[in-house]
């Protein structure tokens, strides 16, 4: 079983939105951190500091990690932007939203204006991989302003933005024409505890079905919990895995409706 | 009596802060009419609007006029910023403001950045009637966006914005170098019922002293009211107007002392 | 193609949405400024000022609009009450909103209530043109206090309330048995540059599908978008104009299948 | 030692502050109990539900009492009203308070107005033994809504409110004319627990003070809490008492001076 | 008719709704009162009270109770925790939520924390008849913390609290191993007025579908309401009554079609 | 002059104060970062995580310290604790704070309470250098939770934590009995960019008045600049640093009369 391919009925993935959201926040932390100047930023508080003018960080994306990311930001009173293409969705975020989130439609004119004035960009968006555009490319780094960093949550290589590659905790920043890059690709595991716990929430109910029924039935009654099987009794069931590695496979439904 | 002297324990005028409170929001009432493209403005509504840009509304001054304007003008979630000089004021103010307003401190180069971004400037800051400088020079409108506009509600002459004159209700606005400015000198009487009330409740306490008490005995108990008296028995009191017009006057206090 | 036909998959009409939004609001905003004593109004500032008897405003429906309204209403502290007959739109739209608004059934008894109290009555609901009753009606008017106004976003002849008729921006009000009325029926003109740009961010998706895909695919591809055609190739397939006018029509549907 | 006597710089008594806090709330708590019919009460949930009208609790004074009564009142959503004479406690107030409480001006025609619209009426303004005037009239219940109640948590017979007069936990409420009146005097003792840790709270300086230096030390050098001191070395130290009972007093200042 | 068993098109019931929420709220005022110590409590003012610990209450289920008495106690500053299996709903509630609720899965280590840290337990779980098991078992009463309670709202005899039974508004509790237990079956009959107003809320619609077309009319027209229908000319159409009775029924989706 | 000397009329360090608000804040950052387990923390996120149970925060002090640090710490949703001896300083923090700070007075058993349950104990409190006791000692380190970890703003050596000693931004943390200490003793330097703005709006109008009337003449002005003073034409006037030293001084407001 691979947890990361169980679907809800909504189509989305209840077991990865626990580490989205991590992802997200731990996003913000990174940018609270690698913005101090004893870490190689600028020396910026982010926050709403009386005096002082208030940062700007910018999501681009108003999904999962996105508002996880502005949740935060918005919540120490900095001034956040979410670019989204999505009306409806930013209209369902905005319900619930301090005033200091700006819901913005993401287009060139738009994030422009965003590269220049953020002190901080936060990417939640997904990339697909065989896409060659990007939403922020390297030539796009001069406009952001000295000092202004980029945390990319996605994590894609060749992904939204252009300059982003994959870090480790251990080595997490890098800069690409004097702009400060933390890509780190799991952000999560920063929150071990947090992480299992949330992590285990999501999972439980689905192996309580399968340690209640049995794998068979569970498969057989729960549509949605098999598309998280793999193979079974030796017969690989993933189509995405067969294609890749030009190997045979067995649907699962079918396989479900002789066993 | 004039209830314009009248001061309290804390050197401030209760009977003046009603009006200062009703004129700074209805500055911003004004701003959210004439930004309309109906009224000659940009045609912009002046709040937080899902995936619009979020206006920006600054106010000089953190007195009884700019919070006034701000809370309002915060509450539709635009984004506000305060300038002032005085940091004391700014925390005690920032204590319960929202997130979506910013403090920052009055220098040159905060209100060059404000005079770029802004959609409306609001001041609220009096202007001794001998100084010389401004804080905005006709020089400075060029700085503004397209569409951006002044409101003076302290609507000195040439006082804290060279630009200024007073307007009415009547004839509101003007332009100087496209830059609408909206100067009416009397905002709270816009608002007649509204003032009319929150004046008496200002004013009651102090004809009740003087009904109770008779006029002769409320001037020597207090002090503070004593400021109000601008002549009694054909003595003129009050010695702004006697420096003025050249003529004698008494001191209220030996007045008192004496009658 | 009429982009106001378009639906989205809970058969509401996304191109419409941000027109509503900003009529809504803007309905408060006329409340705001008729209700100056300079422009006719008994010299209210809708707002909770201390030491002032709260204003109260009704909406009358809880969608789009009354919302809408409700929003900038509550915002600047007034006592807002929406009425709608549809317990669950505001059991759904209660869970994000202040404290401030109170929602009440609509039912006659709830509604003298509020004709008798409310400063000002902000209707939003859509009328059937051919119901001959109304929520509303011109002796209704005698409840209301003096100084009372109605603003009536939906501005149908004959609508929810009686006495309003369409209005424009050049000649908003008139009165009826000495009640201001404000029926301005294209309110969002007067923000039009946040309209615009509200509207392009809900059309673009649209626009792309046919950019991208050209007009035949695109109507082929997508249902909802199909809903918005109102002729092609001198075909009319807009059945509401064809029987109107009394022409012919050709169904949608059945184009796309043939062409 | 009377430690309801000792004052602090303000002039506030700071060991009689936690009681008043107390028991406006627990005014508050009343009233959520006694509005319920199986306790006597016209069966309403003091709270913001949704269809239903929003109930009006107005407080007769904007003190400690008060504004603890009317923090929790406003916490469930009710229509708050705080009626008071003096401005500058209101204004102070408001600044954190809730957009659900009005603030109002008392005089005869705000407190009808409140009197007609209210379902509770909770008094925390205590009133001199001498007056012979009050606030609310016996005659004035007849304007009062059917169900509506009175709690008083000033209690003093004569006080504020013409028909209260002292009630207990045991036997709480009692009605005239129709009107439900609880008037325990002393309701923090329903909080004995929360009551002790919070006088003890504030007690506790002045008595490490005593301990510390020994008594005769802390009353010389602590004039306010030597307000406090009622006798010592068999002479009676509080003027007050000695007045009352026709008996020979020692000022306490001098005392301290000689012993 | 039996309205309890109308559906919505969500598969809840909207005529049980309103009393669940009045119920879930009363079980909180329930707590607020008995927590007193003249009501034989701890003598604990549930509340955030400055220098006061702050009271714990606990709901079991993210239903419409437990959310419903989550907002009164949260709203009163106290630390609410919501205890339930589906991370769905507690997201979905977490998203309008102040910060003072915490959501956390429901399990034993979980549970057994709660119960020892808690001021007051509030069940909101409907047990089915048939189970065996419990949440809150008798052996668990003695992890709780001397004085506090617990609060029944579902009332299920051997339900999810192993101990607890129905009682009724005049003898509404009773102590099993020294813990209190408030367990009245029917809390809204508290809020008559108020759970009337909103029952006739949810109601009438279905009343006028049934006034307007004919009772015969609206069965066909709506299958939702159709699940209320109990009997019809001499015919029983309630499968449940009629197996718990050993009588026949007839189908009501058959019976429309025919009649 | 010596800035940091410079009282203000209420006899506090106006230009120290910022520093504490960044060094209080910047207190929580660090527990955000080494929470997380790549940098030796329990890997917890510090905020409140649907599903998870909330993380506590125990501040020691409610000065500038302990508010900035709780007002970050509760705007991500922890439950935060402040322990003060002083019920008016926590009296008025509360006006302003959201639900989930519980101000707590602090005592042995409070403290012992919180340092059972909190994840971060934050000390803001200075210390004489005098004192031989402690607020916390080595012994009450077995109290605290696996992974629990303290933060010292204050940072005095054998100051109001037994166990702490300074350290440095290079080398931040160190662990005793295994709690992990961070006590970093010039956080603000960290936002190095955000402390010289609000240093600089803090000193600008003390440096104006030497500047614009002459030092002479600014010290004669200003009793209170005057304080700031260490040395003069030769002449050391700073007692403190005299008596350290052993050296002659000569008296600021002596020397101020004779020059």
């Amino acid at each position: 079983m691979a947890y990361e391919d169980v679907q809800d009925e909504e189509g989305k993935f209840p077991l990865l939105r626990p580490m989205s959201e991590l992802a997200g926040k731990g996003g913000f932390l990174a940018a609270l951190h690698f913005a101090q100047s004893v870490n190689g930023g600028p020396g910026k508080l982010l926050a709403n500091v009386t005096g002082v003018e208030t940062p700007i960080i910018t999501m681009l994306g108003c999904g999962v990690v996105g508002t996880g990311a502005a949740e935060l930001a918005a919540a120490f009173g900095n001034e956040v932007r979410i670019l989204d293409v999505n009306m409806n969705t930013m209209l369902a975020a905005k319900k619930t939203s301090p005033a200091n989130i700006t819901y913005m439609i993401s287009n060139r004119s738009n994030l422009e204006k965003c590269l220049r004035e953020s002190d901080v960009i936060i990417n939640g968006i997904l990339w697909a991989k065989d896409r060659k555009d990007h939403i922020v490319y390297r030539e796009d780094l001069k406009l952001m302003k000295p000092g202004a960093m980029i945390v990319d949550v996605a994590c894609d290589e060749n992904g939204a933005i252009e300059t982003c590659r994959d870090t480790t905790h251990d080595d997490p920043i890098y800069y690409v024409d004097g702009v400060m890059h933390y890509c780190v690709d799991n952000i999560p595991s920063a929150f071990s505890q947090t992480a299992s716990v949330t992590l285990a929430n999501a999972t439980l109910p689905y192996l309580l079905q399968m340690a209640d029924k049995g794998f068979k039935k569970a498969m057989e009654d729960n549509r949605l919990l098999r598309l998280g099987m793999t193979c079974y009794d030796g017969k690989l069931t993933l189509k995405e895995t067969a294609l890749k590695q030009n190997r045979e496979w067995t649907d699962a439904d079918e396989l479900v409706k002789v066993w």
